[in-house]
């Protein structure tokens, strides 16, 4: 008898407690699609500041924009993290032509990688080897390369059902291409853009000449997909084809910048530190609006939410907004240094990097147990449509902070149109949709609700 | 011994015809998103053709279109089914303004409602009257009412998650508020858009007087979100705020119009029939990409994708591209018809007509047997994250084959954008992105090549 009042006391709890969160959950969503403040702070980052790459005035603007943003939510602290950032400078105008032998000019659009040197004042004028893979170029050898810009053309793989798997199938080229290249004497570098469209957009990102020395760097620049399919069959009709390009980019000394940190002080284990963030600069040629400025906003509003649900957060809620995620994540890096040394708890942390669309789920890189625990609130979600938990990334920025007892999670939205996007100048305002981006906002707070009320399993035992 | 046989045997077939159906999925998903035709065949209807209002000449220009494209395939037959169609004519110009008692006039964008009646030649100028519900205008009564015009303001709600939920809630103001405010001796209404964004794209769609006499017929018209803003906002301040709009429209004579449908014939049950579809007219604002064009390309290719994956189906597939879903259903009602006279056997419906959106699952309209039939199917599309499998309506056009023994569907793409274009001028082509709707093209296309292979339950048994 006393077995079965024990179940049916185990029972009630759990149903008490469901319904509970299922209230918990609705009034997040509620609040995020009737009252949120993501869009207009991304309207005001997109519009207002622009592109913000590390080390520039628009950084810095960030910054200041976030922080006094973040000081109105009355949360119980708000401070910038210092971190030296690189500062690498486009320096326009930069612009390519395919050079056809019979004299024939035609334009293609090109975009300096981030961190790429520039070319002479003259500009570059070479032959150009078509590769596929760095493992090509190697089969190639120094004969075939020397005194070339080789040219890496290996499209993004559109059978991917997610896209990012299909960028991570190429990214290769952009990172590591002009090291590679550089090291059989070619004397320049163009990468097909990571882009599943054919369009007219060049797409930078950030590239590494490794240990090359300095004297020894070549220029890479990113080619629109439309130009490298002209530039493919130009070469197809004759080999002898020549491009030239120009770029003005350089590498300036680092520069003093901030991450900017938010957080509610937990009410019963305040050691206990939740994280949730998205990364404030961005690549200068949009604005920045997917990427990242919808984690940012994101994870500005998580804080934001749960104060205006009423819910006292047990633990403490930080909103990390990381400075320097595109060419360098000294951000990510100095705040997972800071947390060591002074011997912080971290148990979840939660990035939004992946665009302001329709969220879809999430990607955790946790024990069994702690996925095991994940997978119990699933049906929290499905009223929200919210369908996806796997194993896999979290994300760059809070990757740092990777050890035993800790949960690292990514906000996973529909990808297809992300990479249409991603580092070029149609990262803009216009194509983030108001309601996918509070969508997003709402399932995050969800997920540190949750969290926050039930800590993280650790050895089989839930700390409530 | 021989239990445990017969269990291994069918242990064996189960995990090979899971094998099979899971290769054949991902062949069918493979060819849509490399050698899809459905962005191409997009790509001329919205942009070479346009808006294709039914009686119109684009209309007819898109039913030759798609059969000539349909004919191209190599399908087994493709053929016109005459249906009779109204003809409604926008007749341009259409423009409103608010008007001050201090004599300011405010310009807000309007379109006429498809159906309703022209304003006099003068336009029509009246006082307005703000209401929330056709219920509160029953409570107001004649005497508030009279010689007004009535202004149905209420938003779609923006906590249903499901778009087309809060569509669900509102659309009863466009569709029936002016017969209900024409018996009050309302002059006019003015009804909110559709949309969940504040914006200023009037969003026009079907209305009905009823059996309101025509000489009592009042015109009807839809403002942009803004405009409703602007204009309660206005009447808050003065309620003697008038309200003026002019428009042009006409209800002609109907006209001869068809459905355009293609057909493989099946190798065993040529007389069970799938159908899949969407709607081959439109509204007249936009090029119809979302609203249908989408629908219609996928089911194109449906036809398409299975030849290429070189499946031999066993029951005859049918694409049916419906004429004059918007305002009328003609060519719903007429295939049913036809199909009844024929005594012809239907055993799965499937419609796209909820956007090119990524596609997220299906709504069923079937028993409970059927339902967990397709259940069963579930694991087959989770690679392709198509998670959503829920009873609940499947389309206007295919509504009318109900039956016993019938599997009707929806696809479910995200709704989130759908109606920040829905029957809008911004239902273009540029707003479909091409991986999304190969995408869809590829779930219907698994989902059919599944009921084509297993047939549809009855009586707890399956046919194969």
């Amino acid at each position: 008898m006393k077995k079965i009042t024990v179940i049916f006391l185990l029972v009630c709890t759990t149903i008490f407690a469901q319904t509970a969160d299922e209230k918990q959950l609705r009034s997040i969503y509620d609040a995020a699609l009737t009252d949120g403040m993501a869009y207009n702070w991304l309207d005001h980052l997109s519009n207002q500041i622009g592109g913000r790459l590390s080390g520039s005035v628009e950084a810095q603007q960030a910054v200041d924009y976030t922080k006094k943003e973040l000081e109105k939510l009355g949360v119980d602290r708000v401070y910038l993290q210092p971190v030296m950032v690189p500062r690498w400078v486009r320096g326009l105008p930069e612009y390519a032509n395919i050079l056809s032998e019979d004299g024939t000019t035609t334009s293609v659009p090109i975009c300096a990688l981030g961190g790429s040197v520039a070319t002479s004042a003259l500009g570059l004028k070479a032959n150009v080897i078509e590769v596929k893979s760095i493992k090509e170029l190697e089969e190639l050898g120094k004969e075939k390369i020397e005194g070339k810009i080789v040219f890496f053309n290996r499209p993004m793989n559109p059978k991917d059902i997610v896209t990012f798997t299909a960028y991570g199938g190429c990214v290769d080229q952009r990172y590591s291409g002009a090291a590679e290249a550089g090291k059989f004497g070619a004397v320049g570098v163009i990468v097909r853009s990571v882009n599943l469209r054919l369009d007219d957009y060049p797409h930078t990102g950030s590239m590494s000449y490794g240990d090359t020395p300095v004297k020894n760097r070549i220029p890479a620049a990113a080619i629109s997909t439309n130009g490298a399919e002209l530039l493919a069959t130009a070469l197809k009709l004759n080999p002898n084809t020549k491009f030239f390009f120009k770029q003005n980019c350089k590498q300036y000394d680092d520069v003093q910048s901030y991450n900017v940190i938010a957080e509610i002080k937990g009410s019963t284990y305040p050691n206990e530190i939740i994280v949730v963030g998205g990364h404030l600069d961005s690549w200068d040629l949009g604005d920045g609006s997917h990427d990242d400025g919808a984690g940012v906003v994101q994870s500005m509003d998580v804080l934001r939410l749960i104060k205006a649900s009423g819910y006292k957060p047990k633990r403490t809620i930080r909103a990390v907004l990381f400075m320097n995620e595109e060419n360098g994540l000294r951000g990510g890096n100095k705040y997972a240094q800071v947390a060591k040394s002074k011997n912080e708890n971290h148990i979840f942390a939660l990035e939004s990097d992946a665009g302001g669309f329709s969220p879809r789920g999430f990607s955790f890189d946790c024990s069994t147990e702690n996925f095991e625990q994940v997978e119990s609130w699933r049906n929290l979600f499905k009223p929200y449509l919210i369908h996806l938990f796997e194993k896999g990334g979290s994300g760059a920025d809070v990757g740092p902070l990777k050890k035993d007892n800790i949960v690292l999670a990514g906000l996973r939205p529909d990808s297809q149109r992300y990479f249409d996007h991603h580092h070029a100048a149609n990262d803009t305002f216009e194509h983030v949709n108001k309601r996918e981006l509070e969508l997003g906002a709402a399932t995050m707070t969800s997920l540190v609700y949750l969290f926050d009320k039930y800590g993280i399993v650790t050895s089989k035992k839930i700390k409530g």
